[in-house]
């Protein structure tokens, strides 16, 4: 099954030149869903204890991973969205920065996370998902994504932080 | 297995005299958290053809759901979260209102479509994820929770707009 063929293009979104890609027909169609769930879970099949998911679409396929692994799930929230202490981590944007959150207890040493994703592009999120992880302790030596921009430099960031990245298509372009 | 005892308590939160119930824990714990998919999907095995999931939390539940019962997820959203046309419904919070989107092609009729959420209290946001899906053509007959709160009037909300409702647990107090 060619999971490409379900995730829709939006050209010029969310502005001119950007080729946005929409994994919303992907997880609609039932059979390419769970097909897509497979294929990310299946490497990971007893390495590791637990999987982080990046809010928002992060939790559509890392918590689905999650089952399918039988670990745990850890929600990566923007703030002020988790009700427990957390921990934090800031990263650039294009213009300004955002956060991250996460719970204090959610993950520690020597636990194993996989961090999950739909899509990597320049990595800024995912790496401060990583640092988040390995600050409270956590081992994280996986991510996975279901899409990956090759043209843009994220899979390498990760690579470079010692993270082995995985993704299930590859779209040229931005 | 007592999904209850998974379920942190928060006291005073998010403002004095609310009891929080917070599934973070729930989904942390992979016994817990994959009984909680394979109780929330049973009923609706062959009954359903899509799952609706309530961002963020509902993504959790809801995504895994779909995947046991073999059917697509629809996420509805946030206003400024989906990159392709949508339609809204919007609904009163405590103070002002709040709104929920859906790609208009997520779904029509005939389809039949379990709504999903962590937890239900007045059910405002679930009565409007109803809506915004029947308004499409879908059929909606069933929501399933995780947590009711049984003091509050969500689950009879939903029931006299003629939808089912279930919930694996209920918390007394608000």
């Amino acid at each position: 099954m060619k999971l490409e063929d379900h995730i829709r293009t939006i050209p010029d979104h969310p502005k001119p030149g950007i080729m946005f890609r929409d994994v919303t027909t992907l997880m609609a169609a039932p059979e390419a869903f769970a097909e897509t769930i497979r294929r990310l879970a299946e490497p990971y099949s007893g390495k590791v204890d637990a999987v982080a998911g990046i809010e928002a679409r992060g939790f559509i396929f890392g918590a689905p991973v999650a089952v399918a692994l039988g670990v745990g799930f850890i929600p990566l929230r923007k703030p002020g969205k988790l009700p427990y202490a957390t921990s934090s981590v800031e990263y650039e944007l294009e213009y300004g920065t955002d956060a991250l959150h996460m719970h204090t207890d959610a993950c520690g040493h020597p636990d194993r996370v996989l961090v999950i994703d739909d899509l990597i592009a320049t990595g800024g999120t995912a790496l401060a998902a990583i640092k988040l992880l390995r600050d409270a302790g956590a081992v994280v030596e996986h991510a996975a994504f279901v899409v990956d921009l090759p043209d843009l430099p994220g899979a390498g960031r990760l690579r470079e932080a010692g993270v082995e990245v995985r993704a299930l298509c590859a779209f040229g372009g931005h």
